[in-house]
């Protein structure tokens, strides 16, 4: 299923209000552990998949990108990262992530926050993404932990309990791979299960190598600031891996 | 700190009565998916690290090993492996995993069953097994599953509910590295969670490509005889991974 919920009008504006206090956990979690990342850019062709209102996208030719493409779902998003954007070098397309195999280039960068989680089939994405990049070209890529993805509760049962300082999370389906329905801004968004080895193993059968993997933590400075993201060393939020096509 | 709990007499009995009912986990879940996984042994010189009973270095050597050392601390272990060993190309040597970097044969095949979860400095081990095999070498081992590994829960919660058929498990210090203290045939036998992160990485910064990863599944013939095993699908047992030497 090809969804758009960024195009929900009720989900974006609560999307955007949530984006825009720049106090969450894309801002003090996310994009410093991404960015942390990532390879060199200079004079590199990056193509951002899910490119939202294209912040990296910029911040990609502020560090020297040759070209920039930004793809996404949603024209939410887009005019918005149009609006933003001062770089010629930077360009926004509206394409699901499902079509990239239509793309003729190729990239030596493929980057991509947040998205992947709303895809369906992973083995193909997996098998387009390293048919658009050069040899030697790296994949980035972040998305939700499978471990807070995995769980379809009981009904009644809460995500977790505060006990000694710490939350005890409840984890149940964890192998189930799979569609999950998430009440996020509006009912019934819908992303993708799949456990730590199917990931894994579909990124090495598209061809390309691991070459790091990082589970989320979060900074002094951004415990100072909400402090529950201390949990995060209970359950991390995120999932980032880099890949490099063999 | 090195362990050696198999050389504790109580502990040794408990265990070797589960090993010896054949209806266990080793057998119906870890050993299938290990066998699933092994590249060819044929001609191959095989490094069995934490060999036990030495059931598996037997196994190599049926499957055509040109050669097979397995290592393991117990004396217990390796009387049992010594009584067992009809290969004359199967060696069993009494060293502790820690001690590796010792050894000067380098092997093609380095194999271990759920023994890493033991050993204190994941990444030195890393680094002795990328040392000890040849160029194209494979590495091969199981060890708990990380959310196994990492709980460490509240006095008193259990570690998990039975609801609606699946059962949801307590989940909290996932992404705290460190010591655990369990109760496995005798009291505070202790184990080192370790996040998937960390883990990868040490594999990778040794000089191995990761080439498969699995979680255990229970095959429908394995949850006929243990029906528990069905619960796999919420949580599994245990981590699998293969690779590399670049």
């Amino acid at each position: 299923m090809i969804q758009n919920v960024y195009d929900n009008q009720e989900f974006f504006k609560e999307y955007k209000s949530m984006r825009d206090r720049k106090v969450n956990a894309n801002e003090l979690i996310e994009i410093p552990i991404m960015k942390s990342m990532l390879p060199d850019l200079k004079g590199k062709n990056v193509l951002d998949l899910g490119c939202g209102e294209g912040e990296m996208s910029c911040c990609f030719a502020e560090m020297g990108a040759n070209s920039v493409l930004g793809l996404d779902i949603s024209e939410n998003m887009l005019m918005e990262a149009e609006k933003q954007n001062v770089y010629p070098n930077v360009r926004f397309q509206k394409m699901a992530m499902e079509d990239i195999d239509q793309i003729e280039e190729k990239f030596d960068v493929i980057f991509s926050s947040l998205a992947f989680h709303y895809i369906e089939d992973f083995e193909k994405l997996m098998k387009d993404i390293s048919s658009l990049l050069k040899e030697g070209g790296m994949l980035l890529f972040s998305q939700e932990h499978p471990v807070v993805l995995a769980s379809i509760l009981p009904k009644g049962m809460p995500k977790y309990v505060e006990v000694d300082g710490k939350r005890v999370f409840n984890l149940c389906d964890y192998n189930q791979n799979g569609e999950r329905k998430f009440n996020w801004n509006i009912e019934g968004v819908v992303k993708y299960h799949r456990n730590f080895s199917s990931i894994v193993n579909a990124i090495i059968k598209a061809g390309m190598n691991i070459l790091e993997i990082q589970e989320s933590y979060a900074s002094e400075e951004a415990v100072r600031i909400v402090s529950k993201y201390k949990y995060q060393k209970d359950r991390p939020y995120f999932l980032f891996v880099k890949a490099k096509k063999n």
